[in-house]
């Protein structure tokens, strides 16, 4: 996508939305000499994916489903209305944030933020494109994999989101509909954490557990795949790709900054095997990229008085520009598609607000892997792989975090075990 | 080392320290159940190294340096004697910490906390093993190089410790004394933390702009190694040994606990990039593992009230045990040498002490990779490397931690790129 260079002063909301839906770049000249913002290649318009529940039923009907891949993700509202139910259904998760009387709290500090994250919503074009990319992904996953594992044919997808349509809830008992055979619940985070494959994975059990029918399909889990070679050649050479559009004369003052969804230090304490993954996909990037340039990986998203992980993203950039940086590559590491951590705390927050306040020269964004191709044919190799192994889970998901707090953790673990009779 | 069996109800100081001499197993049934201890091959007799400072220096007036590879480390006592100095010199280290009337303050507290100290140097046999490892691997490291790298040769290892003997400063001088010609400052530490391989880096700067006179030496700096391939096969194949050594009906139960220095919170979120590089060897070891047990990164060493990284160790072996886990096997994921953190927290305080009290039925702790000849071959080929890339330093070492709040950490980049010219 070629870059499209518009002269601004302020950020345009208009000229905003318009990029994230047409998908093109943005370099401006604004405060403290040449500054670029890119933003290409992360975005998708609404009517690039066709796919319907009531299409998708019905080829399912036609095609008996052998195994389902059930794409697993926090997940996000596509639309401004669908904002108030999100945050509803995460201020209620216990699985990650505990609150005195949370089911009366946590639906009122919902409603309390709901205009605020609206307008966010609102800045990056009216609802998260989450599940358009995932859709995209899944369509070509199964396509491949029909192709590639023959044996496990027909493949279909699922999107099983924590908090937004379509709930992971009622995508299962669409899978026991289908008469699935086998089922692979597939994190779409990279990287382990509670907070997130956790709370997936519980939401799982806690539906079985509520049924009273158990499961008629053979589950298995893909909990992680931080330094899966695909993955990371997929961000190493979108990187290198970034870097090539940066003005040649400053390529060598480039400082990357893997950007990763920071967590609550008390997470971090009690073992969420989180950031030591995330950490791992970054040296594997820079391996591949043979550590060509200076890197940090860098927090953000952190909300609240408490202590969360740092260094903060934000934090960061200011102490790098006050060492004299002011060209800087931000990587999404944590994150496969766009969403509002990406398209607003990224692009406007940092990108555009942070960065004109700073001075900052050239700040690029690479884009989450998306419908990059290699990304794509990953994800078929990950799904490839874990099938023909006949593996469970990983081992690391066979063990509870040594301080975990959640006596579901365990009961999900058992029947993690047990499913595998 | 055959492993020898003993039984005893408590641990006895007298067997620990023939053990530290001998270099002995032991595996002694204790409360709760059959309990392993093992500590082989993590030792050294003081008579198995030959070299004194006199003959160093004859041999170094036959060789004519070309090639001075200088091992940094923060070093500990050899001796009883030597713990008060040793912490004093701690204690004045405003690279690590930062105290009110620090020249006055840091050694009140040095003398203060140095018979606590000195009874746990006497547990592990009367002082720190550190230096004659080093002088090993050094002896081996560089009988090697000249070997593999005939266009540097002669090389000669130097050791620099920060806070004993031998003193950086004191080698420095030494160094140029030989006509060393080109000078390799080789961190001992795989994974870069200011407090450890930036202190050393900032002795040498402080050095030099003490001396007035600039040095001789053409200087380039070997900062990190945290993913080198030789390091990584010496750990898994470390592991691979223990792990032979637990009873067979438990080699499934085992959780391997990588057990890294801890840092302030404040040196963490200043982003000091030594949380993620000790992350990235961890999963490198258990890629080649072949992921075949669960695991965690945990923290050791925290000291007083302020927040450290978590999890920490012995608070995640409690947590384990509750969770059911009984079978541990401990890793020095951070440290190239037997010292005070291994022989005497992993080994007495988690392996022994914390062990019994939980009734933890086998723990075994990996050596640390000492004169392991895999490791010492990975010392060789990054030394060889960096010699023959004409590297001054790594990307990283180029910036500041973006927090950074130690002016010395400027001028010593501004030092070292200096001296490429």
């Amino acid at each position: 996508m070629a870059a499209v260079t518009i002269s601004v002063g302020r950020r345009s909301l208009y000229l905003w939305n318009s990029i994230w839906r047409y998908g093109k770049s943005l370099c401006w000249a604004g405060f403290g000499g040449r500054r670029t913002v890119s933003t290409s290649n992360h975005f998708m318009k609404a009517e690039e994916t066709s796919q319907s529940p009531t299409e998708t039923t019905q080829e399912l009907k036609n095609k008996k489903v052998k195994t389902g891949i059930l794409m697993l993700n926090m997940g996000g509202p596509s639309s401004l209305d669908e904002v108030g139910g999100f945050l509803e259904r995460l201020f209620l998760d216990k699985d990650i944030i505990s609150l005195p009387v949370q089911w009366k709290l946590g639906p009122a500090i919902a409603r309390r933020r709901t205009p605020k994250i609206q307008e966010k919503y609102r800045e990056i074009g009216g609802g998260s494109p989450i599940k358009l990319w995932t859709e995209k992904q899944g369509k070509q996953m199964v396509e491949l994999l029909d192709k590639v594992c023959p044996e496990t044919a027909p493949h279909q997808y699922y999107i099983g989101f924590r908090y937004a349509s379509p709930l992971t809830e009622d995508v299962l008992e669409q899978m026991e509909r289908d008469g699935v055979q086998r089922a692979v619940a597939f994190s779409q985070y990279p990287q382990y954490s509670c907070s997130t494959s956790g709370s997936s994975f519980n939401a799982i059990y806690r539906h079985y557990a509520k049924r009273g029918e158990p499961t008629r399909m053979k589950w298995s889990f893909l909990d992680r795949w931080p330094t899966h070679p695909g993955l990371i050649q997929a961000f190493a050479e979108m990187i290198k790709d970034e870097i090539k559009k940066f003005p040649s004369d400053v390529s060598d003052d480039i400082v990357i900054l893997f950007s990763a969804h920071s967590l609550p230090m008390k997470v971090v304490n009690r073992g969420d095997p989180y950031p030591a993954e995330v950490a791992a996909t970054v040296s594997r990037v820079m391996e591949l990229l043979r550590w060509s340039h200076p890197y940090r990986l860098v927090w953000q998203s952190k909300v609240g008085p408490i202590p969360w992980l740092g260094p903060q993203t934000d934090k960061a950039m200011r102490g790098f520009v006050n060492n004299g940086h002011k060209n800087f590559l931000m990587v999404p590491i944590t994150f496969v598609n766009e969403h509002i951590e990406t398209l607003h705390e990224m692009d406007i927050e940092y990108g555009q607000e942070l960065a004109e306040e700073l001075g900052v020269l050239n700040f690029r964004r690479v884009a989450a892997p998306n419908d990059n191709p290699v990304f794509i044919q990953a994800l078929v190799e990950i799904v490839k792989n874990h099938l023909v192994s006949g593996e469970l889970c990983s081992q690391q998901l066979k063990i509870l975090c040594p301080m975990c707090v959640n006596p579901v953790c365990l009961q999900v673990r058992n029947w993690i075990l047990s499913t595998s009779n």
